[in-house]
């Protein structure tokens, strides 16, 4: 038996004891995540910084971000609504009489979870997928990412810790590591979805594999996304600093290794824009060298970037301190020279501003963008946002205003999921809603008390369910 | 251009008018529908009998149901929650100051509808699929089914009466007709998701093309079903008859061309089991031969109904009257030869009994099957169903108590869709929570008011919202 069919069968059995646990139990599980992840902080933040290069203090809130996801998923499951749990009671319908009707979300089974480079903990082996997968009651077949084979394995005995401490079953959490190992694991049988945070050719790759099993699993791949940027004549001329040096920090934080970097942002070509480009150009001059995550990422970034350089109209505006690692870059290019090929995700420090005459330009470009996590307008009061919205919109899954894409928060109203290539699913995978990408209706027909979950009988109290039509609270 | 492509290119043109109609305007479309539907019986149920061979009765039912199923998601729209309308304000968390954020669910596109065989109108041009999806706010085009076309069309001249009625956009509903346009439809640029109600082999081949596309589309397909009912012991001594009588009445109504039709029924192979599978023998013995939906469906159910025949063990138990089409055919087999080859789905009016001497064998040869549509149990209060229902519940999207699942009420506890082979969703294709196929989410952050969705402004009142995560009805 291979490693990775021995964790899927370890998998497999902790199925019924994850359900047996209830949405109480597996609470218990996640915050005891969060405490061990929390325990570990130190050697977790000291392991990461050593495999991934990125500074202490970014990993430090990346910890907290872990700890409070994994928090958040254990209130969803207190909350209950997430259960859909609802109750047509036999009656007579305008079709004629029906049958008692009870309807719950379940659990698909075994998920597997792979890894973000970027994100060593909070998309990785204790994240949002992890933490979604779990609250749902999938049990987690976990790939390590191999730029950060310690700091997955630290995460790891972290998560082993918890499910030991909340008496959740052995084959809880499962981790594998090496391409060949997640390749079998996306194609074996017992796997009933996966969850995929990286580049767009790596879920390619993986999609084909799964798109090649007897039986279709969903797969929900997170890949790659530019979140174009907007700014007006009118928020160039008033906030033409603070813009400047805000979109300058949200290209150059992390090193631009954020899925939701603006790597595209579009900039008047009047006087107010010339000042926003040369105030971000004097801004990004500034801006340190840095190791990017690993030699793939530090490679893409070197051919992408040397590829958008050279085409047709594209100027180097600026560029940053140089040292070793990758040097922070912009580039400008004229409306009327953008094409599709400079549609390409630059994965770290560098961003293409493009400058456009007038409205109906600016429009036209945007219209041919592929779809993004994200979408940004910085404008004013005095701005008609229908017609840009309207090609924006489809365009994206989270639309920001004088804001910047880069922060997202774990919360209710959060969309981290977008049109292909940014994402190839209708969910998202940040926030409590991620959870329902592992479920899947089940409904009870004339069932006696005794066969029913206990969300579905009918004197059960405390979560958010519909009874005959009508939602009730708690 | 091509037909296709002038039918998808008029559904693109209509995506922002149907959005624009509000909920309000898709109800009214949706209620117009349904009258234009009902206006439309005498000659619906006419037509549909000559091309399809079902009874009057049924498709008079059919009528009724297809219109009711329209004003169902007419009501889910005026009810709103279907939106997951979400509001988190801008304020302190615990990962430090949080943006506002608005979620709400918003319509993908055009969506591609494929008639089924068996539901000339229900799963058909104004079915099911196609509710949900206009409900949502996507136009549809449909590919009607070659069986029926002037079902089709006249069911589909309802609808167009109903997009003028309710002054909904030209290209809201197109259709489309013949295997080539099918495949050139599920390719097509503009369509954003595929909702298939049809065999197997069909879904299998369209999921093929749908796979090949650039950009990857949800494909919603509702495909083979056994749905095993299992009798215990007691039940079997208890209701011998009434549950024979049943059997046979979901195993030949409609001539057994329903999804739903119990394939499979597992019955003791004690003396009351012998006694049941005796009154089901005589009277399976009355139901007359009769004409099946087409050419294709009665060369599967000749085809399949010879090659389980010919399986080691398997007996002819009774055949109906003999007559022009499909004899009703009872086979029996004992659980010791049951094999995978056995778990192939019949359309047609056969069903295979499998004869089990204990729990332990019945459990294992339930473990052996696919996924289904549904799983019935037939028991009595003294039996433990905990270990029938831990083999059922994985295998099933519905599962029922001394029941039959041949009816699928529309109504919001509803689930159609079970594990892979009967669906590769994870949603119901019928009542109010189908919609959520054709949804996506999108996110507004920091948003000027007059950029929201009325639904997520703070003063909006009249539908269930999420507000700082605390649910709110209405």
């Amino acid at each position: 038996m291979s490693t990775v069919e021995a964790v899927t069968r370890a998998a497999a059995g902790a199925v019924e004891g994850l359900a047996a646990m209830g949405r109480a139990g597996r609470a218990r599980l996640l915050r005891a995540a969060a405490d061990e992840i929390e325990a570990r902080r130190e050697a977790l933040i000291e392991t990461a910084a050593r495999e991934t290069h990125l500074g202490e203090t970014r990993l430090n809130g990346e910890v907290t971000r872990t700890a409070y996801q994994l928090r958040v998923f254990a209130d969803v499951l207190d909350e209950g609504s997430y259960l859909e749990a609802t109750i047509d009671h036999a009656g007579n319908t305008p079709m004629g009489p029906g049958p008692d009707l009870r309807r719950l979300l379940l659990p698909l089974g075994p998920v597997a979870v792979f890894g973000a480079s970027n994100f060593p903990l909070a998309f990785s082996v204790p994240g949002g997928d992890t933490a979604s997968a779990l609250a749902a009651g999938c049990p987690v077949v976990l790939k390590a990412h191999e730029s950060h084979p310690d700091t997955s394995a630290l995460a790891f005995e972290a998560l082993q810790a918890a499910v030991a401490t909340a008496g959740a079953p052995e084959g809880t959490v499962g981790l594998i590591s090496g391409r060949e190992a997640g390749a079998e694991l996306v194609t074996d049988p017992r796997i009933t979805a996966v969850g995929f945070t990286g580049s767009l050719s790596g879920g390619q790759a993986l999609r084909a594999l799964i798109e090649a099993r007897p039986e279709p699993i969903p797969f929900y791949g997170e890949l790659a996304s530019l979140n174009p940027l907007v700014v007006t004549p009118a928020a160039a001329a008033a906030r033409t600093e603070s813009i400047a040096d805000g979109l300058v920090g949200a290209v150059t934080g992390s090193l631009g290794q954020l899925c939701t970097k603006p790597g595209l942002a579009f900039v008047p070509a009047d006087a107010a824009g010339d000042a926003l480009v040369a105030r971000m150009a004097t801004a990004l001059a500034d801006v340190p060298a840095g190791l990017l995550l690993n030699d793939r990422v530090a490679e893409g970034f070197d051919a992408i970037g040397a590829d958008l350089r050279s085409q047709p109209g594209v100027s180097v505006k600026a560029t940053g301190t140089t040292g070793e690692g990758a040097t922070p870059a912009l580039l400008t290019v004229d409306a009327t020279n953008f094409t599709a090929h400079l549609a390409e995700e630059c994965f770290g420090p560098l961003a293409l501003v493009v400058r456009y005459t007038s409205e109906a330009e600016l429009l036209d470009v945007l219209a041919t963008l592929p779809g993004s996590l994200t979408g940004t307008v910085h404008s004013e009061s005095t701005d008609d946002l229908a017609p840009l919205l309207a090609v924006l919109q489809p365009r994206a899954g989270r639309l920001l205003f004088d804001a910047y894409p880069t922060g997202v928060l774990v919360s209710w109203a959060q969309t981290h999921g977008g049109p292909w290539p940014s994402t190839n699913t209708v969910h998202t995978s940040v926030g409590p809603t991620a959870i329902r990408r592992f479920l899947r209706p089940v409904t009870w027909q004339n069932a006696p008390e005794r066969a029913l979950p206990e969300e579905l009988r009918d004197d059960f109290k405390g979560i958010p369910r519909r009874v005959d039509g009508v939602l009730h609270v708690g």
